[in-house]
């Protein structure tokens, strides 16, 4: 993993993350990943408005999720983005999410597909996106 | 509570409603209660798609909830809905969820407006609506 | 509200939150009422774990949420905490979220209760913290 | 897929499983997943307090998830549960989600293994699982 090109964003573990096992909840870790995208596509200048005014959106085509060790209630998370590929339509993304020790507790392959905001067809990335996520 | 005024939606407890204290989560009898207001105005003809066609949906404008006695993984609850009040642009309804032995674990009043649903503006509810929920 | 005695914790919106209304999904609201909560108990010294080795937690036994304005995708929200009333063994909070312009979106009355974290009995708050929350 | 070998718990869209997009959220695939798991293990006669008295619990160690078409409000989908592997402490799991008209919306691969409930290392199977699961 390239530190340099990956951008973090902190994630706190609430109640409603957890659930009755006292750990957090399996579906949640795609949660946490959604919130860091976005902040990192918002770094980026790639707001949600931003694209819907271009009639675009990302979705996400496919999370190949590796649930290593559990995250608890009050822990304080790290979770990563880092493009892996870059392609016209879509995107590589490799997500880990890191306890503050830096432990590696969850990590995803993800592949994220831009699309027409209406019929949810594939449309290539705003050029500019190409350019600036490298 | 009257009974045979009363519907009755059946929710099972799984791990995604739990938290780590071991209990159903607060936030989620609000879904579970929304469950069964969906249900009950599609038993009275009045689903979603039938509602939007005529430009309205309903919303829940205010909800009072006491949580009384925890739920559980596993367990299966009733959840209810009761109209307590009919009015032009909004109904009056109590929602009780009960355990597999009848003992009261949370309880709500909810308000539901019906607003168009561009807007979110007050709506009268459909006359065909006012009749059937009596 | 005596904006002197609010505590207020940044929340912001996210795919997550929102439903096919476009708009929060109601429910979620109390979600971001809790981190509000647990922000500003660990901001007083009380973080869950504190609260676990005295035997004790914080629930909420009542709700009365009103919902004046939906909040969207990407709203940057504050949520306040506010002591109306404090008890032996439970406290009277007022809740509100405001939008980035200050509009009152929703706001909540909550009833939290201190109890016993294996009976969930009512047990008294800890005397540190009847003085702090003040 | 073959269909004789497939468990098939039904799913109902509500408006908290939805986004602003106006489909599911993808997370939540992942909860329809857990209930259809659930449910066929209860169906087997593994309900979770079960194999908690034998100190176990299933986790999953792994989902590859291929999002494929979206689900919207008030579908009424068909969550699929079949074993493709079967180790000595954890199952391979192919798990297909269909809409009404039996098209494909989305599918995983997922791995569940067997944990002790306390320390969350592997466990065998309870031998009567291995046995009845095939």
């Amino acid at each position: 993993m390239d530190d340099a090109r990956t951008f973090w964003w902190p994630v706190r573990v609430y109640y409603e993350d957890t659930d009755a096992g006292g750990i957090v909840y399996n579906a949640n870790y795609l949660r946490f990943m959604e919130r860091a995208r976005t902040e990192w596509l918002r770094a980026s200048g790639f707001e949600h408005d931003a694209l819907r005014e271009q009639g675009l959106q990302m979705i996400i085509s496919r999370a190949d999720i590796r649930f290593r060790a559990p995250a608890r209630l009050d822990d304080q998370l790290q979770v990563g983005v880092q493009v892996t590929r870059l392609r016209r339509a879509s995107l590589g993304l490799y997500q880990p999410i890191l306890a503050a020790d830096h432990r590696l507790l969850c990590e995803a392959d993800v592949t994220a597909a831009c699309v027409d905001v209406a019929t949810l067809r594939p449309r290539p990335l705003p050029a500019t996106m190409s350019g600036d996520l490298h």
